[in-house]
């Protein structure tokens, strides 16, 4: 049996699990291989603390070069966040051959066609299906599964500390402060969460799915995004009078062009209305899921743990064996990934923000007295946005004066809305900021 | 550009859908594999019924021959069901060097042997990724993507006709004899639907699912198996009172032995009880899901369209661009798929059927008098097995003598309910056949 060598830059949470796997379930990665495959240095800052592991003595090495200049390393497992030296180190890795499996997606969302650039100079292979929903297999569901398919549209929760946040403040009618309080004390959500709640990782991760789905390049800070910091706690209430449970959904949605013309595709992060009775809208707690739409494959729908040690690990060592087997190199020759000069370009163009088209969700405060409502109504007729069912629910101030207006819109368009939320907020009646989420019916 | 040239055998249903694919869509599957994929025949019976596509001349052909002997023909996708010539005809093609893309699960599951030493002899390989779960790559899961993890688990919704009966009878209320009509009527079910309603489909499905996660290879008839037409409409009123739904379940599960000795493998396929708040339980109308469960990515769930023309095209044509760029024969040669000589063995064998632990729905008719519960609970705790909760209620006949009793059991074994109901069945205070159902909740 042939010896396969495999350095590990970053020994965190999702490196501990990776190093279990390999050393601990060495037997079970040879026999899906069939190469006997050692993991020979693990490359960290952090040299002491104990990861319960048993490790074999000299593995441990505080200078990636250890793994550089080892030229029997053939595969670089690299778990370090960030896009600053870790750019560096992936770089350096890949001008020395070295083939590399990483989760980092906020890397390849920022640099993906100078790291691939670097790979297909050395004909190595970059292998990433840990960077998208942590234990799904999602990235080779799109791009091998579903390869016959012209994809339509992937909608997604690819976040779990954020659905671990609207699923406990849904289930417990807890404020977004606490709940996020609670999470942080549980580790489900990082001292500083910006990079989550914000969106930001969401946005990432969807700039990596809608390059493999549909051959785009986003830039991942253009996506237009709203954060769950928006998200009070009175919305889970009315939608679920309505039927629906909130998420933040990552959405890609491919809208088709008249002939001759391109089609466009609709790219955006932020806090849906998701039906309770879709697989979607049934996501709790810190689990991913995705729901892909393929022309000829229909609905098809993908659930699992999105972050963790051993999920996250699991996807890295499919990615080892893919890499030491030789499928990776396969798909991604193939799909000529992040590949500026690939052959065949993408028959679809980003849609500008305004023009798509959806349902929506309105909240405002508005004073209770006659011809509030028509003032309302006016302001959404003006802007072209038909009403498809409203709700109206006192308050409990002392004297009465205000309701709450809860607005579901016929499909309409994100410029429309934007148009009405802009005339409501300049009338005298309204007395709060008018909340706005989209609305996604899963057929 | 090289071209590759593909042959279709069966232009029934989803070989319209292929043949849609593979002719409407060429530019796609060119752009996915980097060659110009070219149908250039098609052999079925029937030549003359419209498929609403338009054939290039001279494609159609009543000869398999014509593929057999034609050199040019790398792939033949073989969309016939049925082991006879169906067998002939693929040991033929891999014996004439051919590579293999079919969705006929009862070949693989009774000859499945036979037809990969076809293929390992010629260098060839076979794809079946359409055979189980439709457009649902639940293959390419277990065998790539999940390559990491030890699989503790399968539990899936393989087939759509049961599927589409079950769930009509929950929403309707209505009989099994009235909703398979219906779904004879809608095409969901066959004129002779005994391999569906039967569990056969089921079993073979799962067969192969458990090859593929455990390295077994068991004869599918040997799966204890227990069809739909035992369902009655009743039970759906008491699971749903219980917060069950009822499915045709396959199972896969095993069982860890104590050191020194081999995992034992559960294998089942019958109408189950499965929590109507996990992602099975939520499973409607003819789709298909499975829910996978490994020791490093914990819960994983898939869902899609377990049949029909385009979303099980969509899985044979994902084989056929596989099959091209040459990811099935890495795949399918590492895993030694039935392969007898194989170097590494399976590190479990199939668990006695008695000896399988679950938790129990057992419904029984026993006459309305003082002492019969006594009787009931003696029967079963001589058994060996515990109530966890009981429901009692009146029957609609005139005397009211009767009445209904609804157990569901703690975790006993199979081989205990099968004493019970042997016991049950000879009190004179019990006046119906006793149904018992598997339940599964999902953690």
């Amino acid at each position: 049996m042939k010896t396969i060598k495999i350095g590990l830059v970053g020994f965190g949470t999702i490196g501990t699990g990776v190093a279990k796997l390999l050393l601990l379930h060495k037997e079970r990665i040879s026999r899906r291989t069939g190469f006997d495959v050692q993991l020979v240095k693990i490359v960290d800052t952090d040299l002491a603390r104990d990861r319960g592991i048993p490790l074999p003595e000299g593995i441990l090495s505080a200078d990636y070069h250890d793994i550089l200049n080892d030229p029997e390393v053939s595969i670089v497992v690299q778990l370090i966040g960030g896009t600053g030296i870790e750019r560096t180190i992936m770089l350096e890795m890949l001008a020395a051959g070295k083939n590399i499996v990483t989760a980092n997606k906020a890397l390849l969302a920022t640099h993906g066609e100078e790291i691939f650039e670097a790979a297909r100079q050395k004909n190595a292979s970059v292998a990433f299906e840990a960077a998208v929903g942590g234990g799904i297999p999602i990235i080779a569901a799109i791009a091998e599964s579903l390869a016959a398919n012209e994809i339509q549209s992937i909608h997604a929760i690819l976040n779990g500390t954020c659905n671990f946040i609207l699923s406990n403040m849904e289930e417990h009618g807890s404020s977004y402060a606490s709940t996020l309080k609670e999470a942080q004390r549980l580790g489900y959500a990082e001292a500083n969460p910006a990079m989550d709640v914000e969106g930001m990782d969401t946005a990432q991760k969807l700039a990596i799915l809608s390059h493999i789905a549909f051959g785009v390049n986003p830039d991942w800070k253009q996506i237009p995004r709203i954060g769950i910091e928006t998200v009070d706690g009175v919305d889970f209430r009315y939608a679920n009078m309505l039927g629906y449970s909130i998420k933040l959904l990552a959405i890609a949605r491919r809208i088709k062009a008249s002939d001759g013309e391109m089609d466009r595709l609709e790219l955006s992060v932020s806090p849906t209305l998701v039906s309770k009775s879709s697989p979607l809208g049934d996501v709790k707690g810190a689990f991913n899921a995705v729901s892909v739409i393929g022309d000829a494959v229909g609905h098809s729908f993908y659930y699992g743990l999105g972050a963790g040690e051993m999920p996250t690990a699991s996807a890295v060592v499919a990615d080892v064996i893919d890499t030491i087997v030789g499928r990776t190199k396969i798909t991604f020759d193939t799909l000529e990934l992040w590949n500026p000069s690939r052959k065949v370009r993408s028959d679809i163009q980003l849609a500008a923000p305004e023009s798509v088209v959806g349902k929506y969700y309105l909240r405002v405060l508005v004073e209770d007295r006659a011809g509030v409502m028509a003032e309302v109504a006016n302001a959404l007729g003006s802007s072209g946005i038909s009403i498809a069912s409203l709700i109206q629910e006192g308050t409990s101030d002392e004297d009465n004066r205000f309701v709450q207006l809860i607005i579901m819109t016929h499909e309409t368009t994100e410029g429309a809305v934007d148009g009405a939320v802009e005339k409501l907020s300049h009338l005298d009646c309204v007395k709060s900021d008018i909340i706005r989420m989209r609305i996604y019916d899963e057929k």
